[in-house]
């Protein structure tokens, strides 16, 4: 039997501990097909290059594995491996990350880790974002391993009908203080930004995005509250945006009267 | 009675013929207070800037009306307006475009227009996305102000409670053939992408993004279908990425067994 090709990218790049540890799951349950950003693509939520062109470059860096650097957004690797490197073959799942940050709650929507797992679902494959709420590079990953392989070997199986795209978040925990995995809801959640504002050398002024998570709710139905109880956080997650509990009360709108 | 503040801002950068009928809208309703990227942001999604500091200039080119330009994506002025210009000020309403180009369907994930929206509405402040299908920025734009300008008052005399964020386009027709405000969802659609591949000067390959949009579905719900039968489409939109069906038939994940 032919074995499942993954496809395997990220946004912290792809010489990060992260993206490796991934391709070391992935090998296990089938051939993983590596492309990922060449620098660092935080916070780039589901951006795509449009004005510019993109570069690919094959690299051996994974041992014998298959692996292009590429110059764009981590939605763009997508793109690209879907429809230029990999264009005549099925892809049977997509895997982002594992991230060195969390992209629970509301950072799913600026997560490059997560456009580019939503960015396979939109293209009609299974896909996973994963990712650790440690934000360092020296984080032990052997825990997010663990139960990205459960994760991954899961949704393979086609456990998951109509489920096209799991958020998973990892706890900052050693294997044995793990609880298991809670499938969850988005916890509402924010950041309280603070810039840092300075000036530069020339005396302009400048501004620099810092600030705190705040979390607003702590319903134990939320990924919040599963990753602060020791369990892995798992947010089936979707592309339409649309608020259809709104959908049904702003009818009235199509009658407002021009009296301007 | 103090006029409400309404902070503008849009994708497409200061100069675009689309902002400036916005601001148009906003003065009649308001006071405008304008952030801007200095220079186009198409396909931004909801990318912030995290790595490198962000520049603020205060430009003089709308007659009176206060204005700045950012070096920042389109989420990034509106944090930056909430945080820094606008620190201790109430901002009644938030509207972003009028975009040159539809962010209907799946588009909405590529917006850098409907980004910015989506970012004051996590900041709790309601707003509105405003597109026109039409990529031209010759395109006439007096039937898009016309109906901007009629959205922009109804949700500022607060008819849509609980509604925070709104994706309207408008079709691009003259204001006499336009049949009126439709009330929809997200309608499924995808690019088919088509990468232009070639060889530079150096003769290293590139790859760049083409495509050609699919409607996936002509639903009377939707927004597809609105546009393409002559009406402006509005589209309640959220944040909350969790896939609820989903949620309900994947709880069997927590209890996989680890025979890894």
């Amino acid at each position: 039997m032919k074995k499942p090709l993954i496809l395997v990218t990220n946004d912290d790049g792809i010489t990060s501990p992260g993206i490796k540890a991934l391709i070391e799951c992935a090998a296990k349950l089938g051939t993983p097909f590596v492309v990922a950003p060449d620098s660092p693509q935080s916070g780039q939520g589901h951006a795509i290059t449009l004005t510019e062109p993109i570069r690919l470059k094959e690299v051996d860096i994974f041992s014998g594995i298959t692996a292009y650097e590429c110059s764009g957004t981590p939605a763009d690797c997508v793109k690209l491996a879907k429809n230029v490197l990999l264009r005549d073959q099925q892809i049977d799942l997509c895997v982002s990350g594992i991230n060195h940050g969390s992209n629970a709650s509301i950072n799913i929507i600026y997560s490059g880790t997560m456009s580019a797992a939503m960015e396979a679902s939109i293209e009609g494959i299974k896909s996973i974002g994963f990712s650790n709420v440690s934000y360092s590079y020296k984080a032990d990953l052997d825990a997010c391993k663990h139960y990205a392989h459960q994760v991954m070997r899961a949704v393979l199986q086609d456990d998951f009908k109509d489920c096209h795209l799991l958020n998973v978040n990892f706890p900052d925990l050693p294997l044995s203080e793990i609880k298991g995995l809670k499938v969850c809801r988005q916890g509402k959640g924010n950041w309280r930004e603070k810039f840092l504002e300075n000036r530069d050398p020339r005396d302009q002024p400048y501004y620099w995005l810092a600030g705190e998570f705040l979390e607003e709710e702590h319903d134990k139905d939320t990924d919040l509250w599963a990753l602060q109880n020791g369990y892995v956080s798992v947010v089936p997650s979707k592309h339409d945006l649309t608020d259809y509990k709104a959908l049904k009360s702003i009818h009235h709108l199509e009658n407002i009267n021009d009296a301007s």
